[in-house]
């Protein structure tokens, strides 16, 4: 079933302790298309670039089946640019530098094909740009998931509540789950969350996995214990798009449906971390991703024997 | 088959966000002893307390099968005393005071009805009491597993390199693993563990769950979302006390075998920290626990239908 996807298609300069790499092609919706785009085949993508962007890097998230026609190409403008620099452990980072560009006046949208869409991820991005694509679906989606970050909860937190009224699913971090409940324990984040208005929530964890909550139940997914991490970059927009895609492909948005959608966005979050940017997420092949959703089950798989 | 406990047998101060407990009983070698108790029936101690310790509790210890022939007690000194005080967070904590008292100078004596003890749980000690432990048994052990800490790789690295060579399990903590092996990536510090000696590697993350590493696999088993953790003390000792009690109570040391044992001992430490010291683990049912044990099997269960 069709998948909205929504968010910014960038540019970035990321600096890890494995290495640096200059003005590559990043932003949420990139990673999340192009998660998705093994699972789902018929992607709708929201965004607006600049006149700089890569047309091979287009031409690319064509060839996956991401339709852009959703996507705005501001002519004599620059597409939005971040840089960052990792520290040592890789769990934290330092922003260098932002420059919102033609994200400063974003406004979405949505050709006529996409607005039935079922299924909808929304990127990072302001709850007003959030909330004007979901106003501007004329089916009623089956399932909407976003993503949004400490920064709104700052300076935009009224506008983000409302949005929060009316999707499915949250996917935020730790410390934003933490920030936007007021509660440090995840479990008590979850239940005032979910309070707000999503029926699902999914906490991120980074290298210490993944919680999705529904109804008093908990799924726990790892993460895969890597020797090496070269980008965390994009990982948690991977996760996202690896789990709407799965949704989306098999059209099932039950709680058990659900946690093997958390298992697969974390096969995938697991493969973008392994290169710089979305560099390992464009060549992979069914059997990697079959293979590594195999290890996951593996790395919890026990006989209970009770 | 029979378990020997050796550790601290001893007095904390414990104060905590929602709470503050003077001179309750804990110590390594109790939180050990308590949780194993509720898998195995053989259990041999082996400790060192004062004449200030209270008699009830070495009676609670002996009704639940826990041996004491090989507790010392020293006449007109006094027990172990620890007082620390928690973060928020309850991940870092500061130690306010120490007094060695009675294990400034502690001798392990094993009586000889231990000495050809299958099970052996080395609590954290000063390596030269973990080796003459060792040293004292006639029968070479089945399985010998230890804890340790950053302070004796501070001062006793040497010492330390020599046990490890000796036992056939570690137990630590990511940050223990790290330093232990100099690698940041616990995937790195695993594999230089375990050609220092022990076949098989748990490190626990606290409320991030626990890995378990043997011959190249890793199994990882989660910690129990709480709502509400009261005090920690204690609880990585009563994993490894679980550990070892299910694995002595089956007498089996087969990985598939040790993932069930994870699995019981974090069960035992989410019970651990629900209240203060060790009140939790003296009130347990072997309902509970196969409970508990449920909840982790359905935090983690999912059909991969792959």
């Amino acid at each position: 079933m069709n998948l909205l996807t929504v968010g910014t298609v960038a540019f970035d300069d990321i600096e890890t302790p494995l290495g640096k790499a200059d003005k590559i092609v990043g932003g949420a919706c990139t990673y999340i298309s192009l998660a998705a785009s093994y699972f789902e085949k018929n992607i709708n993508l929201v965004s607006v670039i600049g006149d700089d962007f890569p047309q091979e890097m287009l031409d690319l998230l064509k060839s996956k089946g991401v339709n852009l026609d959703g996507l705005q190409i501001k002519e004599g403008e620059k597409s939005f640019f971040w840089a960052g620099k990792y520290h040592d452990d890789l769990n934290s980072r330092d922003t260098l530098d932002t420059q919102l560009n033609v994200l400063a006046d974003f406004d979405p949208v949505l050709p006529d094909s996409y607005k039935d869409d079922p299924f909808v991820m929304l990127g990072n991005l302001t709850p007003d740009v959030q909330m004007k694509v979901i106003e501007q679906m004329t089916t009623k989606p089956k399932f909407i998931a976003m993503d949004t970050m400490n920064f709104w909860m700052d300076i935009a937190l009224d506008r983000l509540k409302e949005v929060l009224k009316k999707i499915d699913c949250l996917i935020v971090n730790d410390e934003e789950a933490r920030q936007l409940s007021g509660e440090h324990s995840l479990v008590k984040a979850a239940d005032a969350i979910i309070k707000m208005g999503p029926r699902f929530l999914i906490i991120k964890k980074g290298e210490h996995g993944a919680l999705l909550f529904y109804d008093g139940d908990i799924f726990f997914a790892p993460a895969l214990p890597l020797a090496e991490v070269f980008d965390p970059t994009g990982a948690g927009d991977t996760f996202a798009g690896g789990f709407m895609g799965y949704l989306a492909q098999t059209g099932d948005t039950s709680f058990e449906n659900m946690k093997r959608a958390v298992i697969f966005g974390s096969a995938m979050a697991s493969f973008c971390v392994e290169k710089f940017g979305t560099e390992r997420l464009q060549e992979l092949t069914a059997v990697d991703i079959k293979n590594r959703v195999n290890k996951f089950v593996q790395l919890v798989n026990f006989d209970a024997k009770i």
